[in-house]
């Protein structure tokens, strides 16, 4: 057989992983927002069966064969070539777990995922603990299987972020901490923003247009995507043609769902822009999750709370909420959403003591891999930090440790890529800056053509060709750092605090 | 191994193989309710894949073998034996398609059906047309692959409804056409009766609203089930525990939505009330699709269009439309609700001119399937026979042949069975009413219970142990006839045209 019959065998293999895949996402999306209760039962088994199928159809001998054919064949093109070596790669991976393994996983997960509903519902983590405990284990399993060298969480963060570990995150975090807590003594030696403006009764249906409204600005495309509610926000795609968000409104919180959509919006533009005719190889995907999370935060944080953006959405936040916030100045807004205080809810923390509440995470994560503490060891660990870092008490299970989904997916690693997403946000979005002079001005006339389009060129369009580490360095000329998100930190609440 | 063991590994089968079905309807229901418009194109290929993949999991001599055996084995319960008897006739018609064909015909329906969203939207059959026309070549060769004795078109009757055929299906159409047609003669020599105030305007929300309430009027739980908005109105379930319906409202027509409501309502208690320990084999299946729409129609029509339901549901529905139905009596609405008139629209027809809009279908297909005529004909004879049996002169595509999902979707071989569930509705309802004397009282009174579980003893906990017409004759002492029905039709139109 020729190169070409070859990679089309290879393309079609794929491609029939990934409609399986993408139909496990489908209905893993329809269990968050309109599978009615009794559903839950044999929706379980249905993902865990689809996903398993995924797995069977990848990690067998005939695509290895096949991949290592192709391997040695020397007449593909640079993508073609690109795209064997990193399923090769996924296959390597792969094929180190059992179909009982990952049958296993998928039902351990949904048990967890349906206890920690119950556990929040309750207020109580007992509910969650025995779950959680059983998932941990099999996570532990995950980190032997995978193989290691600093530390076993480190391969379930490689899993997140190829070529993540501990020794990078610790040594980033060890750099990033101090100058934090520099930053959050300055501002809180200044007299406190004012924000009560944001806390007032927001309707549901109002809030709801108003998020949709923002998304269109943004220009995510709702021809190939939809917003829902569901109990925790995310983003999910089933193609690049079909990129979902949802959201959750909170009437008394102006700041939770506007943000949720930004954030989540952000996502969905990476996923919209991946290249489409890639779909089912690699490079139809992202390139990982701590670049996935810049590409949320830096609309989030570097536009969302930037002045040029409401600058240019006053008319319609003052037409949406008149009564709330007709006589509220953009300058006081903008104060007002930039508000830094220690708190106890991760989504709803602002930009400096954010990476707090990812670090408390990151311990309790490697401590509880490393077998260091367990499950039932999570709430005083996790009380006891939040005062030591943040000097907040921490009233009960369901503002603590019952806060995030992440834990019942079984998604250990995670949690860092949130801190990672912040700097590689600060430092593209200082790469954007300095290239383009007047995007301020820009942002602020509602223009995000240029913002769009260097996404596109610089991150979206490249799927995984490259690693986050190849792909920074190619968009900024350096390597991660903490510089930039500091700068611009200083930056921005100089302005706000008067520093 | 043991009877148990090899029972078991039955059981895990087949249970895969539902998990991916299942998955498939999902996807198909997100298809037709939620679904972005680009999301199509890849929508289209990933159920094909499904399907494609749970053909390939139960039609393989794996489970040839694995049925064989336990086909020899003499030490299952009877249910067990029914199922493995059930599976193998399956198997050896699955078996008779090759995977190839199989995604073929998911992809050809994937494009036809959206050629007839698109047709319709147009309002051109033209643009439906070619797409059509390979699915009837796809379905021919089907009929032929599926082997039959009278005609090629009973293969695809029996596949809906094992056991039927054309000699069967053309010996009671011949049998009711003439009675139907003496009772028209009759009814249109009466004065007719007043439905105008049916086809005022009903805000949307409250018609929402009220269509729900009657759903949970009638025992559908919404626990296991939701209701959302389609095109087409249609059933769909993914376990006996996640039972959905869709409905479409007309803010104009009042009858649009209630009954499609209570239509498809039937259907879902049918699928709610099926054996959930059986999820996966064939006792956990509806019996045919003829007892199906017996079980819609008996609701919509024999409890739905009967005076008693609406005596009961009268407060609902003048306190909902107060306006519009305020002063109306609960005769005059029954009378109105229970016009008879020729129309164009198979869904919105009265009880009586209904079956012509059947038995024209039911003659296409016949032709279609037997190569008599081709796509190109169908608009022609449609309209030359709406004119012959119903006096009626097609305006358009639209409220012509383009009007229906079903040909989109591949469903040849369907439409019969609309007839005789309604004729099975007649039988099996006179069977209930005999052996509960006080039924009227107890529906007019807001109880269901003597009739669901009527329906749950025998129908819905059988599964699909019964054939339809063992079913029939064991519920109601005799096989599918059409004197139950003409006599209903008789007693009905009686007091409402005074006959």
């Amino acid at each position: 057989m020729t190169s070409t019959e070859l990679y089309n065998e290879y393309v079609t293999k794929m491609q029939q992983i990934a409609d399986v895949k993408y139909a496990s996402a489908v209905l893993q999306w329809d269990q968050e927002t309109y599978m009615p209760p009794n559903g839950s039962h044999f929706r379980g088994r249905q993902i865990a069966t689809l996903n398993e199928l995924a797995h069977q159809l990848f990690a067998n001998e005939k695509t290895g064969a096949l991949l290592n054919t192709l391997l040695e064949k020397n007449d593909l093109s640079d993508r073609q070539a690109r795209n064997i070596a990193l399923s090769y790669y996924d296959y390597t991976k792969a094929q180190k777990f059992t179909s009982q393994f990952v049958r296993k996983m998928s039902e351990t997960v949904n048990k967890s995922f349906h206890a920690w509903i119950r556990a929040r519902k309750e207020n109580s983590f007992a509910v969650f603990e025995k779950p959680l405990h059983d998932l941990i284990q099999l996570k532990k399993e995950e980190a032997q299987i995978l193989g290691f060298t600093d530390h076993p969480y480190s391969a379930l963060m490689n899993d997140f972020d190829k070529g993540l570990n501990v020794t990078i995150t610790d040594k980033i975090f060890a750099d990033l901490k101090p100058q934090l807590l520099h930053l959050l003594q300055l501002i809180q030696s200044r007299p406190q923003t004012n924000d009560s403006f944001l806390h007032q009764h927001f309707d549901k249906d109002t809030q709801w247009k108003f998020g949709m409204e923002l998304l269109k600005r943004m220009g995510y495309n709702f021809e190939a995507g939809r917003q829902d509610i569901s109990e925790h926000p995310f983003t999910t795609n089933f193609s690049n043609a079909d990129v979902r968000v949802t959201t959750r409104i909170d009437e008394n919180d102006f700041t939770n769902m506007t943000w949720s959509c930004i954030h989540e919006g952000g996502h969905a533009l990476y996923e919209q822009g991946l290249p489409g005719e890639e779909y089912g190889m690699p490079l139809g995907e992202y390139c990982s999750l701590s670049i996935h999370e810049s590409q949320s935060r830096l609309w989030e944080n570097n536009i969302g709370r930037s002045l040029p953006f409401w600058e240019h959405n006053q008319g319609l936040l003052k037409s949406s909420f008149k009564q709330q916030l007709g006589t509220i100045s953009v300058n006081e807004f903008y104060k007002g959403i930039n508000k830094v205080e220690p708190s106890l809810i991760r989504t709803e923390a602002d930009e400096v003591t954010y990476h707090f509440h990812v670090m408390i995470r990151y311990e309790i994560e490697k401590l509880l891999i490393a077998g260091e503490i367990a499950a039932a060891d999570i709430p005083a660990y996790w009380n006891e930090h939040y005062q030591k870092y943040l000097g907040v008490t921490v009233p009960d299970d369901k503002q603590g440790c019952l806060q995030d989904v992440h834990w019942s997916h079984g998604s250990f690693g995670y949690f860092a890529t949130y801190s990672l997403g912040s700097l590689y946000a600060a430092q593209l979005y200082a790469a954007l800056e300095d290239k383009n002079k007047s995007l301020k001005q820009e942002i602020a006339a509602g223009n995000n053509a240029t913002v769009l389009n260097w996404l596109s060129s610089n991150i979206y369009k490249h799927g995984r060709y490259y690693t986050s580490e190849e792909l920074c360095k190619q968009a900024t000329g350096e390597t991660l750092n903490s510089t930039h998100f500091i700068n611009y930190a200083h930056e921005k609440y100089k302005h706000i605090y008067s520093i």
